[in-house]
């Protein structure tokens, strides 16, 4: 067992193991996976698996050893709190056959931030595996490490992430993330194209020959509520080698131009925002439905404020009549959920908020009140502004509550996006 | 190998093994793992380990090999859909060495359900291992899957279910865990106590004593930016073991009774919705910085119309003068993220809604335009109504734009709730 300061020492493959019995119980999303997936991926280094284990140290040194056996680096994250259940250092310090002992700039930082802080008797300040690397943790108490060592004979590097993501995130990419890029050889591209409008599979069949005569440039689709994203992936051999990726981008968009919204890494609400800005235009939305889920879906968007005046959440139906002045003859003769109601709802929404861009959207997310006439899935989208023909679309989307709303949010800020493109 | 119908089979261990490139990428979150985690969960089945791999032949086999060494029942998540990247039936043919046939009840169903479809020429509708018994998704095309085989010498049962959540959910519930049930011989007790307004460490700093003398009934924490929960589990030895859960349950509430919002499975918002129908009460918004996020939370409770009836989002200053009516002086003297504004939002939005409850938030969520006598985190929420006293309360939430905006929401509902229980 040695601290390693080998220079050799090349990061080639990694996993990730979560430590947490909420998380194998299905209590919280393993959101920390994802986004060291991400990373993962931008620094080249290959992952084959993940692996979640619950608090429990026979199984989270099971675990460990399994990764060990099959990558250059583990990375875990959580178990690394004050509390009771956390024993991850414990854990790699008695794998990699070390002592735990205090680090003196972790608890001099400690010290100084949390000076009333009571950690209980045992464990006053956190206790690493004699020579880890520590990185002290800004927005918490409990820090990183990175620890190198020998397993099976092999050299190895384990690096410990605390759990709670607004900890983990900003640790891993001030402070962890640049000692990790000196570790690691390959560098990959990968490109994203997204899409909305149509669905995975019939997607797929435009491009299924793309998909079938693949070489070193990989194509995967993958699709979620908010897009379809097809991901064009290539591994650089060396400093020499050139991005290859241009063509297969080229077919995508010729045979599916008409529904990508994006060749990148930016989410719908996010081209939205941007081409509000680019253009000088403000929106404003009347929700019904989605009680608000459009305009924090782009309010969610830093800078948002730039083109998002607001918006009106007309959840019960006399509020159409009184906050949003849509006229009690439309109401009452084409009910809320129609097309009358949308467009009076956009219309109105612009007369109230003056923004350039209107979007209205009433719909039946259910899951009661369906009937024949007016299934759940049922919604209305309009969009009204000045220098904008106004329009108005019915759809009927399926699924639970939460999809119809989503989906019906989406839609319409593609709709939005569609109109500013055409008008 | 045999397919099995022996009735001595007991499921007692399962795993997940969740399979997508685009999870391992972390392009998408596992939500899947998450929803299946819980079921097992209810149906006493313990789960030590979750799995992710991509869709790789070999290594999806390989996972799948090392689940069913430690586990009776194996559950797959993805990788059954009609595009060329999936292979999960493939690989369980495989492994159990057994052909892959064609299932004539799922062939008429998807011949009458999808008559126009083209799966290609090699495969128009799935092959299942044979033996396997097939379970129709009535949400989409590809079926789900259980099978029995013999693994190293002992009987084990794999599941395989389609990878979109809103196929794989109900196929799951209706169809699959009714004969799961008959699989499973323990139960489990799970109690939740859902608390608000307290961290995870302070609330465990007053309950160490209990944790540290667990016997048969555990008791974890966990936490969210939402709440922190305890859970408190039991396992039943038998028909004639009864709920010994009662004693800590009493013990956490005497202790930690005034953070407490809830004793099972509810989450604030449904909380919220129930209180205020409970009382014939109606609801109302008025947000700045969360643009909508705090009514549609709320409404993302199925029956939420009965209590919300709308509300106002108010992102540019203009906006809060304009859609609002808040006095320009006060908006002026205070500023638009101050006590006074905050107080005017919740008056105007009951003045303009006619709601009994009404909530407003205005704050800063960045990343930009902070300044140290306003910085980013900042936020006011206030609350005014009929026969309610009005109140404002300033908070300074840390971390990213998404969480002050979270923390923001949740941080309000619970002072709307309190306010019902005193007011």
């Amino acid at each position: 067992m040695t601290a390693l300061t080998d220079k050799v020492f090349m990061v080639r493959t990694g996993e990730v193991v979560s430590v947490g019995t909420e998380l194998l119980l299905g209590q919280t999303l393993d959101t920390n996976a994802a986004f060291l997936a991400r990373q993962m991926a931008e620094l080249g280094i290959s992952s084959y698996r993940h692996t979640v284990v619950g608090d429990n140290p026979h199984r989270l040194e099971k675990a460990l050893g399994q990764a060990l056996d099959d990558n250059d680096l583990v990375i875990t994250s959580g178990g690394l709190g004050p509390t009771a259940d956390d024993l991850t250092f414990e854990i790699a310090a008695r794998i990699a056959g070390l002592p735990l002992v205090k680090d003196p700039e972790i608890d001099r930082d400690l010290m100084a931030r949390f000076p009333d802080r009571d950690y209980g008797p045992q464990s006053p300040y956190p206790s690493l595996p004699k020579g880890a690397r520590a990185f002290i943790n800004d927005q918490g108490s409990a820090p990183a490490a990175l620890l190198f060592l020998v397993w099976r004979g092999e050299k190895k590097a384990l690096l410990m992430l605390p759990g709670p993501p607004d900890e983990m995130e900003p640790l891993f990419l001030n402070r962890v993330r640049p000692v990790l890029e000196t570790l690691c050889p390959h560098r990959f591209i990968h490109r994203y194209i997204r899409l909305f409008g149509i669905g995975e599979s019939a997607a797929e069949a435009r491009i299924r020959d793309l998909v079938e005569n693949q070489d070193q440039v990989t194509l995967a689709p993958y699709a979620s509520l908010k897009e379809v994203v097809f991901r064009i992936s290539q591994r650089l051999e060396g400093e020499g080698d050139e991005d290859r990726t241009g063509p297969l981008v080229a077919a995508l968009l010729e045979r599916l131009g008409d529904y990508v919204f994006e060749v990148g890494p930016r989410p719908m609400e996010k081209v939205l925002v941007d081409l509000l800005a680019e253009r000088g235009l403000s929106c404003a939305f009347a929700e019904s439905c989605t009680a608000g889920l459009a305009s924090a879906t782009l309010a969610s968007v830093p800078g948002a404020s730039v083109v998002l005046k607001g918006g009106l959440v007309i959840y019960q139906n006399d509020m159409k009549e009184g906050l949003l002045a849509v006229p009690h003859e439309i109401l009452h003769r084409e009910g809320p959920v129609s097309e009358a109601t949308a467009l009076a709802m956009a219309r109105a929404c612009e007369a109230r908020t003056g923004a350039d861009l209107n979007l209205a959207i009433t719909g039946l997310a259910g899951p009661g009140g369906g009937s024949p006439d007016l299934p759940v899935g049922r919604v209305y989208l309009a969009i009204a502004g000045k220098g904008f023909e106004a329009r108005v679309q019915g759809f009927l989307f399926s699924g639970d509550r939460d999809r119809i709303r989503t989906r019906a949010v989406y839609t319409g800020l593609d709709m939005m996006r569609r109109q500013l493109l055409e008008g």
